[in-house]
């Protein structure tokens, strides 16, 4: 990289990938990059930016090759395939959620505090990922044998909301809707449908899910001490370095 | 059509579309039928199942009309093009409850039983559909102008959800999570995630996600009398006929 690169960009793709310097010197072309660290994290936004904006079926890995400025070839060293490339972006948004529930399963923290905690960690990152990547949820391609590993990662996850929603409940002993429990995990995920239709990450989401869960599941104790406790909790378990 | 012609068929396309008559008389080829009264029902019919299970950018209207057993050309009569079946499947999943939530805005009978009837009429018809299509909501074509009148009409349906919601949480009295009349209108559609996630309709949801409901916004009344009126009430509003 020369002085004169351009900086890494977030401008969306579909505009020109080549660029004019007009700077001092002589005019240049020069592919501009993608956020990333990395060949595989550039490949990885771009595929998780084309697939949300295009939609699955329409993209490419040549596209995608061609949004990161590498050849299609360079790609493959990668991935092999661009289910690959939607395995792999899928699964991040799991694993983290999936390895603080792990962690908090056994914490003697009340129920309320650790379901309040994992929601909140879990809506957080569904906002903060630059593309709205849970949108690829309802994929039919999910259904395949290919994602069967992320659709169990998934199921586990939900499974420790349920379960952790029961605990809730009973706690709070009173006389909740029955099946209560399978809704938590929902009402996380519709964060998804919201940034989708608002255009935007709804940043109140983060406060207003956790809150209405607990109440959805007639616990009716304090929710700012909980919440406060909750993210003390969360703040014990950062996400492992890989 | 003559009496060895095969009766109308659910079964998935994907598998040989045509039949062998084993019967009397000489074998023969012929088309099989889709569900739907009519050409333009087939079409629908056959999109939706495509569009649900090999994905919206995956199918082509070519294949749309291999699966109705009719000519391209033909489908072309009904619909200009596949965005145009697409606005019409969509269309369909909200006119009716849109058009049921306008009735219930001036009526006398309490919002929680107005909210109730709402949600319990439009979870019904998610579930009742032979096609999960609220799957195809978050696709990103959606977001295009040519969509632009099927967001508007979801948009007035949330809103009804809000209104009513934010009226529930008036007459509760209770201090309910400021914004919770957001989430009503979420907890609903997300029967579409349940259904794609267990690969069949949720029926315990249409009596759980509208009890939930008003928990969630603090409601403390008797659910059974309140689903009782609910439903008394949806009944006097059948869907306007074409």
């Amino acid at each position: 990289m020369t002085e004169n690169s351009p900086r890494r960009s977030s401008r969306s793709v579909g505009q020109n990938d080549y660029v004019t310097q007009l700077g001092p010197g002589r005019p240049r072309l020069e592919p501009r990059r993608r956020a990333g660290q990395t060949p595989r994290a550039e490949i990885l936004d771009a595929a998780a930016e084309l697939f949300t904006s295009h939609g699955y079926g329409n993209t490419s890995t040549r596209a995608v090759a061609d949004a990161v400025g590498i050849r299609q070839a360079s790609l493959y060293h990668h991935f092999a395939a661009k289910d690959d490339i939607l395995d792999a972006l899928l699964g991040e948004t799991v694993s983290t959620p999936l390895e603080l529930a792990g962690k908090l399963a056994d914490r003697p923290e009340p129920a309320a505090v650790r379901l309040y905690a994992l929601a909140w960690y879990d809506i957080s990152q569904l906002l903060a990922s630059r593309w709205n990547l849970g949108a690829l949820y309802l994929l039919p391609e999910l259904r395949s044998d290919r994602f069967a590993k992320f659709r169990e990662g998934r199921d586990a996850l939900r499974r420790h909301y349920e379960t952790l929603s029961a605990a809730v409940i009973a706690e709070a002993g009173a006389d909740a809707v029955a099946g209560a429990e399978l809704l938590p995990f929902r009402l996380v995920e519709s964060v998804i449908n919201m940034r989708s239709d608002e255009g935007a990450a709804p940043e109140y989401a983060e406060q207003l899910i956790p809150d209405a869960i607990l109440r959805l599941l007639c616990w009716t104790g304090s929710l700012v001490e909980t919440r406060v406790a909750a993210l003390e909790l969360a703040a014990q378990f950062p996400p492992d370095q890989d």
